[in-house]
């Protein structure tokens, strides 16, 4: 047979973080590649009383399909923890997911088509990337500062290309850590309304922050909402509960809603209604908010232990700014550097972290790269540093 | 905001099977509409003990992200049923996706562009419909008669059409409950194979056939297979373990099945890895061969008694075959009768089923309806066909 692939198919890049995560799996390498969370912190008590909880009460009728938009009463819970945020949505604004990555890719699917342009934070969430381009939808990155995009390159963009979408992730980027402004948020949005431009807002990590105190209003709740917003919010329990039960949200206008639904009917009916009612049970019964101050404490402790050790002198070459949340050191080598070969030394010396190229829409710094702080425990943290000195000096050498 | 939706987004119709759904939860409508196995035979104990099992065994690691292709120790398992039906494969040529729908959309969107044509039988399985219209891919029925498509008119259809694809159902499909003899599925493939089209053979009825001793090889098994297969094989454990869990997937050859996991990567990541950890431990300690067996003598004894309802005088006017397996009447009002409407009678009565109309790819016969058999207990059942018998009475007397 000769098989021959849709656009579609050619336009899709394997992730890069992924391909990793698969290279790592089972063996010795320590990773500072994946977003993935602490193991550790897992509340997995609360996960299986959760689950005999939906064995319990729900009985056999808890293994039947479910409805496309999502378990109902996850749905009412969910809504109510918004409100609690300050933002007012009813479940016909919400559809439960397969994670936020599933959000983003129906919304994509029911909002563009090959040819329209989006506008992006440049770098970004590389797996968004990868379903905008392979999508035909033309890319374009927005200049910014560490305040988030710059209003004057945002409006030459939104005049000169018409896009049809701006999307992005103003917590804690990835793989920036950004947090954008409030005054850059009300921005944005006000450009986007006026202009008639969807705004895609990702917001996996604005949970894990590490000052408690701190607010950053999402630019969700600076809208009129939930009808007749311009923007869609999504978020995921994969950070703050268990990555393994896939659940993510998106909420915005019925009517964009309600299109993405049918878009899910055609995907794959439904998300797992199982995963769906254990973490209802979970949110019931289990001080999520407690948790969720302990992996913030947590993670904060690991990200200072990284900053010491990237302030050694071995990476006086490197630059990058404190995280003030999220999971992420972005940091940049000196130019010339490319971060793609320094991986291949890193891996040899038994570390590895994802290249920065991956993540850039347009103009790729090739002497970038991003270090997850939150999966790796202190011992693992300071060898993974230690043999990541090794592989620059080995690079050094090599070049 | 003015909200424009893409090609994608306007070629959905929502699915009526799940409307229907929607419109029947939590209320007294009797549903004969949707594909839903019986609840009563769910096997509760053991999937709540594979639960166990995970947390136990898999501790907090079992709560991380997992791989897009599935977890591994599953797939391996499937291999293994597999094998144990005649069917060689490896896990490098299988991919675990949410439900089989999941796996019919990352095909139609890796396989084929817009302005393709695929090849179905006329009616299909309408949530495939749904998918490839949506798409703007080109449908087109072939004849067939009741041991499947004509071969004449498939020669036909693919000089004429040139299509890409073929997607069947061959062991009892859905709505028709139809099984294709040997010799229509070794047509298709020698046909297919000479025209380097590929075949996506859905199977997710032919483990609940009524004659145990009957076999029905899949088209994938008569081809040389996996590498080179002119066919993708997909099927579910939707009918058989529960559908809660939404874990179905796909084999055949493994550079269109790296195509579709770079696609899921972007679609969703993975799915659900506790729901695919659960299932391997059921699988593991749990005989799902003989709990199949008790589903299809019990789905066997549902189809029997609505058979002799059927056979009541009021149903006179309606012609219908005996199926063989899987959990549909597909049934023929007489010309005229149009069973949109008539649903409208029946759902004032009490009852619900699926009009036909939407199953057809082209040239639809609006007097054909679908009747599920095997959600529904007796009593009920005879309920329900009673309320049938007196919709068809107030539908004649509106008319």
């Amino acid at each position: 047979m000769n098989y021959t692939f849709s656009s579609f198919a050619h336009g899709l890049k394997s992730s890069a973080v992924r391909d990793i995560l698969k290279l790592t799996q089972g063996n010795s390498i320590i990773s500072l590649a994946g977003g993935l969370p602490a193991e550790n912190y897992f509340p997995i008590d609360a996960v299986r009383e959760a689950f005999e909880r939906v064995f319990a009460e729900g009985g056999k009728s808890s293994l039947q399909y479910g409805l496309t938009e999502g378990y109902s009463p996850l749905r009412e819970a969910i809504c109510k923890r918004m409100a609690a945020q300050g933002v007012s949505v009813k479940p016909e604004n919400m559809l439960m997911t397969t994670g936020s990555q599933q959000a983003i890719y129906l919304l994509t699917r029911v909002y563009l088509s090959a040819g329209d342009v989006i506008l992006v934070e440049n770098p970004t969430y590389l797996a968004a990337l990868q379903i905008f381009k392979a999508s035909g939808i033309q890319v374009v990155g927005v200049e910014a500062d560490q305040d988030g995009m710059l209003m004057d390159d945002l409006e030459a963009k939104l005049n000169r290309y018409r896009p049809k979408m701006v999307y992005v992730t103003p917590t804690f980027a990835n793989p920036t850590g950004k947090v954008w402004s409030t005054e850059r948020r009300k921005g944005l949005l006000a450009q986007c309304r006026s202009n008639n431009v969807l705004i895609l807002e990702d917001d996996p990590y604005g949970e894990i922050k590490f000052d408690a105190n701190a607010t950053y209003p999402s630019i969700f709740s600076l809208d009129e909402h939930p009808e007749d917003s311009a923007v869609l919010y999504t978020s995921t329990f994969s950070k703050t509960v268990v990555p393994a039960l896939r659940t993510g949200w998106i909420v915005g206008d019925s009517r964009v809603i309600a299109q993405m639904a049918k878009a899910k009917q055609a995907v794959d009916l439904h998300s797992s209604t199982l995963d769906q009612q254990a973490l209802y049970q979970l949110l019931a019964h289990f001080d999520l908010d407690a948790h969720i101050q302990t992996i913030r404490d947590e993670y904060r402790t690991r990200m200072q232990l990284m900053k010491s050790l990237l302030q050694d002198a071995r990476f006086s070459d490197l630059r990058w700014d404190e995280p003030q949340g999220g999971m992420f050191f972005w940091a940049m080598l000196p130019e010339g550097i490319d971060a793609s070969e320094l991986l291949k030394k890193a891996v040899e010396k038994g570390v590895a972290f994802v290249p920065g190229v991956d993540f850039y829409a347009e103009n790729p710094r090739r002497n970038t790269l991003r270090l997850n702080f939150t999966h790796t425990d202190n011992a693992s943290m300071k060898i993974g540093l230690d043999r990541l000195a090794e592989a620059l000096v080995a690079y050094k050498q090599s070049v």
